[in-house]
């Protein structure tokens, strides 16, 4: 968790070194500013995103017992993906700056492939517990991490739409959407099991977990 | 806590990848690093700024027996605008060392009004304690926090001030109030609670709390 | 350990800096990305390096029950060599994205060497260890550090046969071999003296240390 | 404890982004590499420096008990003149690859500057223990403290040393003199009370803190 945690902390913060003073000539600082406008929609909607994996994550080991070796992997595996996401987002901030729509539609593209594979590692973190309810604590229903991965694979439809549209139609529309998935994860990062419409699929009580 | 610590001492560290050799004619390093001066300076108020939002934070913990999403989210949008506080301050650094005085005054107000942003989200972590002191330690006053919002939109006014005078006036006045808040928090950071015309606002005995 | 974890997460996060925009003109965005490979396999090569040498440390320390100066400074001596991993991880990635057969060929020399000298303070590590009983877990076998050690050798002659083909051969042997220790390493993480093989040299009952 | 481990940490870590592939024409990689050998002792001085900082850091709160606000400012302080090393070690390494004499004093004695400056903070920490034995834990000797004061002393006169000779003879005196503190700190890092020579000065038992 240590380890973890420590990562996602640097991670969120690495981000800001994308943002720099812009190149512009003397006396149009401002323009300048006001021009990077998409390296602010990257970094905010990357800020979000690695706040809501971080937040995720506390909420998975909080209901968590034990780990064995294929969990570490697991986790490995969510923190290799988390830890690439700088990557794609200067990516996507410097191709908005320029101006070239083709090469934008790369950017986007790019980044919903890096944000879809983070969303593919948490689902496959999900299902590992899915399938080892023996790692869990005692009073965590087997549903629970069942139904998590639902959210996971909202997560890679929500990318993978971000990616098809922001290649196809306009780079800004997926832009756009990159900022859903924060707010999705955000508003169920207790868990999808404490939506009533999910629980009744499931026909269980309410885990009462920390 | 951990998580918001580590971020905190990231910040406070990665200031320093700011500070570079400057890119002068061979034989004039001297100058070159004298030159640099607004850079230090930048530098300080930041390194100071952060520091003691690293105190304030730790002292504001201290008082809280259990945390809930509400308080989650408040912290998150503290450690936000903490960690946008590199951006402004390479900002300002590169603006003043350039001699464009329009630019000069936009960085300045740029960087006031991250500074006052942080405040201000500070006064929303502060109110939010303020109204929930069901999750504050037993023997902590409720007045405390009411009284902590009073330093935290101090910090508001300060930033704005030093803006508008940057902006207006000159930028050096800017940069010199910038000086002010840290050394304000710092004094502060017990809790204003502590200071008697304070306390004989709310009319009751200090907190024992630590 | 604390101090220790914090140093593996930040270098295998610093790693994601040397991922940066191609620097191709407008339009060449995908081709850029793409004629970057290099820089993805030694970036993939360094993360799972560190990520294996964190598992090792956490291995070694849960069989350790105190530690002394001598311990202190073993530790610091793998920190230093995993702490410079960044260093030739991006000078490769440079050279194979540049056209110059004999830089590639230094190129994957040097992170060739760093390789061996980061295994070579393992095997230190190891044999100070094994040296020390004093300084383990009661349960923990005098055995296993002895057998670490081969581990550690294994890890030097890995990195030097790459260093040797890759120079002599060509450089893509050198870096395909480079995938090789991380995935070494994280088979046997859990030490050596688990399989039955290296179990049977030794001839003794499998340690129940964490 | 934790927020100082994290800082040594991050700055420790930071120390490598400083070396980078050289800027040479196509196959010079080799001697590229070679050139940079400033820059990798210039590294090794700061590694070293930060490393013995942090054991000194830890032995020190090994003997505090508890932490008022002035100790709080004096660890702040030490920790802000040790977040400041990585500028003056990348302003060393890249004067000393330059080839103007002139640059390289100016280096040195920057380095010097900020050496010495980081080993008066230590004076100042200690000073404060010494004089406030009520914070120390029960077996530590009042003595302690007053004599840890030499070691830091000795640092600052050192770093003068470097600075002085390195600026008036030749540079790479300089450099050379910064490889020592570390040492001298390396070997007295459980303070220098554990020395027989400096024990008998103050004729006393010694210590069993740990």
């Amino acid at each position: 968790m240590a380890f973890s945690d420590a990562i996602f902390a640097i991670i969120i913060t690495l981000l800001v070194l994308d943002l720099r003073p812009p190149d512009v000539p003397p006396g149009h600082l401002l323009s300048g500013l006001l021009g990077q406008w998409p390296a602010y929609v990257a970094y905010l909607a990357s800020y979000s995103y690695v706040a809501v994996v971080w937040l995720n994550h506390k909420a998975a080991f909080n209901r968590i017992q034990q780990t064995d070796r294929g969990l570490h992997w697991m986790n490995l595996l969510v923190l290799f993906t988390t830890a690439l996401l700088p990557f794609p987002t200067i990516v996507v901030s410097h191709a908005l700056q320029e101006h070239d729509k083709a090469d934008q539609r790369v950017a986007i593209a790019f980044y919903a492939l890096i944000g879809a594979s983070l969303c593919a590692t948490w689902l496959a973190f999900y299902h590992y517990l899915a399938r080892r309810p023996d790692l869990l604590k005692e009073q965590v229903r087997h549903e629970f991490f069942r139904i998590e991965r639902i959210r996971a694979l909202a997560g890679v439809l929500l990318y993978a739409l971000a990616g098809v549209l922001g290649y196809l139609v306009t780079p800004l529309v997926g832009l756009a959407i990159f900022l859903l998935p924060p707010v999705f994860y955000a508003v169920t990062s207790a868990g999808l099991y404490h939506f009533r419409f999910i629980r009744r699929i499931s026909r269980r009580a309410p885990p009462s977990a920390g």
